[in-house]
């Protein structure tokens, strides 16, 4: 049979990073500094076993059984309340429920929001499954640059006044992946109010928010979200695990209404028992001693890269130094190609993700790679940014006058 | 702010059943003969509780963090073995990944094969949800009634004739939701040849597989898909739990690639903890000591329902006589409205799923109306039983001459 798929799936291509994953695969000596894993040692997997433990004991077969489509309803409660208390986010109008890790929250706005064809405007670059559940439903995807402060005033306004149908922002203005950085305020504001005027729903994407080791928090947008137009989605995969699959959005109530009829057809429910073990874990340990262990974590890799960084690497490649979160940026001389060097880097020795694959368009070229610092050791973050060094100052030297 | 959803969402209107959970929730004492949930003493608790524990100790910071979009490979491995041996499906071009639930399996498929407006052929009635997923991708739904065989060639031929754009054809040929009924082997291959010739994929979901308790199995149609046009959907949540949100489909190769992207913009990856569990709690217990269990579970439900309807209900009712699965579907005399009648019901006491919550038309009225033996217990059913019987025979009373 000749296969035929609908114009959406066709839409979306295979990602660069595939050559790279198969090269590492070839060879298990390479060092990965290429994935977005949390740290193994921020998973307190002994609470969640003795957790666990007691669930099945007490309440095996309720955990072990359907769920409903919102979500386990103390989880929800407690969710709200860390969004109140320790983010200002959540008015009357709002409603929390619980998805299928953060990605399904990305998901599931451009499904209920988006035509085929309507316009979904993103940071340049910007998380590869975001553009890829955009692109999934369908959604004309414009990327817009970054500054130092965020998303660009002027690109946004181009982008708004050059597209159809622009239906929805997407942002992740806190720890952004893959480059870092975090949108100040001011931009957050400015940003905030631009959608406002013109009709837009944001799609405020925060998974990294527990993740601050350093710095000022900056109010999500969410929390002044007066007029009900930002969708915020966040997740359990960075604070307790990502293998349980668990995020949750809080989206004005009649959003909601469709993100929950998305869900009743994506998926039913999420995993009940890890929502009972979630709440739990919160409601037995507290938020603060958990988080202050999972910030430490996070600063300790991140700083120990940083400081591998300015020890090794050479002085013509620049990075971003991040505050929270698990990435930092690196840019190569104007006019190389991330790609190409990344190829070239794995071959010396050490993973990274080139830039391009966070771009929308499929062609682009991006003289940047990303670099994760959570998942690997010590050893392995000395060691793979001394060859990473090596191979930029090689691939500097040969690709330059 | 004003929102404004896609088409196709809002082809997606609240279900009927919404009124019937309303009043159920208000009034406990209601008996519900309502839910899809598998029998709590079908849910091998003790030992989920010791592989889970096992797992904790050896691997908990593997099965806590994030896994393969295509699931976890000894998982997949299992239950290829399990679909070859039992059901002899599984060629050379299939493959098989790991869904969030067999609701994932229903909502990829539309979501990489159909464009908006294309047909999907369905059973009528059918699984409500399917029709949603259905929908919720911008299908044309069409319903097509089924005879003691299956659903009707004429009616499917009049269908292929009738619709632009027929993509697929969505089937649940063992032990239908909400029939119960099984479809007989000539029909099944002669909807294959009729698919074959018409380029149309066949999506055979098949949840209760495992669960039939008596006659003869009928072969899946997947099992003779020479051609590669039969997408195969399964579920965990009817052989080990729900709540855990395990699923897996069987598709061929061309298909499976656009399946893998669908879920990755989706939720990335489903639950690793608990494939890793499903993975080891077969390879510890075996299919057919924990099946042989299921099993009996399932019959003795089905069976004492079925002589309590014997037994107490009006002669002018009929309902089905199902093998294996977890639903009976009873039938009023013409013209009377299974909707009204479910209300009815619910204010005496006993909840019942009406007929038209499974049909594709919004407006459609069903005499029917669907029963599920596998939730309540003993007691429960008969008093179910007694309470409906009593509320039907008032009902035709007073609405027939």
């Amino acid at each position: 049979m000749e296969y035929k798929f609908n114009r959406r799936i066709s839409g979306v291509k295979p990602s660069p990073i595939r050559e790279i994953i198969k090269m590492v695969i070839a060879n298990p000596t390479i060092i990965p500094l290429s994935t977005g894993n949390p740290s193994m040692e921020s998973i307190p997997v002994e609470q969640i076993h003795e957790i666990s433990d007691e669930i099945f004991k007490t309440r095996g077969g309720q955990a072990l059984n359907y769920g409903a489509t919102e979500g386990y309803i103390p989880l929800i409660e407690t969710t709200k309340k860390r969004l109140k208390d320790a983010y200002g986010i959540g008015r009357d109008f709002d409603d929390v429920i619980i998805t299928t890790g953060g990605q399904q929250g990305l998901y599931l706005p451009p499904s209920v929001l988006c035509n085929e064809g309507d316009t979904v405007i993103v940071e340049s670059p910007t998380f590869v499954s975001g553009i890829i559940a955009m692109k999934e439903n369908g959604c004309h995807v414009v990327g817009v640059e970054m500054d130092d402060e965020g998303i660009r005033i002027d690109g946004l306004l181009d982008a708004i006044k050059n597209n159809d149908n622009v239906k929805m922002l997407y942002l992740i203005p806190t720890f952004q992946n893959p480059k870092g950085t975090t949108m100040s305020l001011a931009r957050r504001k400015e940003v905030y109010d631009i959608c406002v005027k013109n009709n837009i729903i944001i799609l405020e994407d925060n998974p990294y928010a527990e993740l601050r080791f350093d710095g000022e928090e900056v109010p999500p947008i969410k929390s002044f979200d007066e007029e009900g137009i930002v969708i915020y989605n966040g997740s359990y995969s960075k604070v307790l695990s990502a293998g349980m699959r668990l995020g949750f959005t809080c989206a004005p109530k009649p959003i909601m209404q469709k993100l929950i009829i998305g869900k009743q057809g994506a998926d039913c429910h999420s995993n009940l028992f890890f929502q009972m073990v979630t709440d739990e874990f919160f409601k037995k340990y507290g938020w603060d001693n958990h988080v202050k262990l999972i910030r430490e974590v996070c600063e300790h890799k991140a700083k120990f890269m940083l400081s591998c960084l300015d020890k090794y690497m050479d002085k013509r490649v620049t990075w971003t130094k991040p505050q929270g979160g698990l990435f930092l940026w690196c840019t190569l001389p104007d006019g190389l190609d991330g790609y190409d060097f990344s190829k070239f880097a794995c071959e010396k020795g050490v993973a990274v993700v080139p830039g391009c694959c966070f771009m929308v368009d499929d062609d682009a070229i991006c003289s940047a790679f990303r670099l994760n610092y959570s998942t690997p050791s010590d050893e392995n973050i000395e060691k793979g940014v001394k060859i990473l060094a090596a191979a930029a100052a090689e691939y500097i030297d040969s690709h330059t006058k």
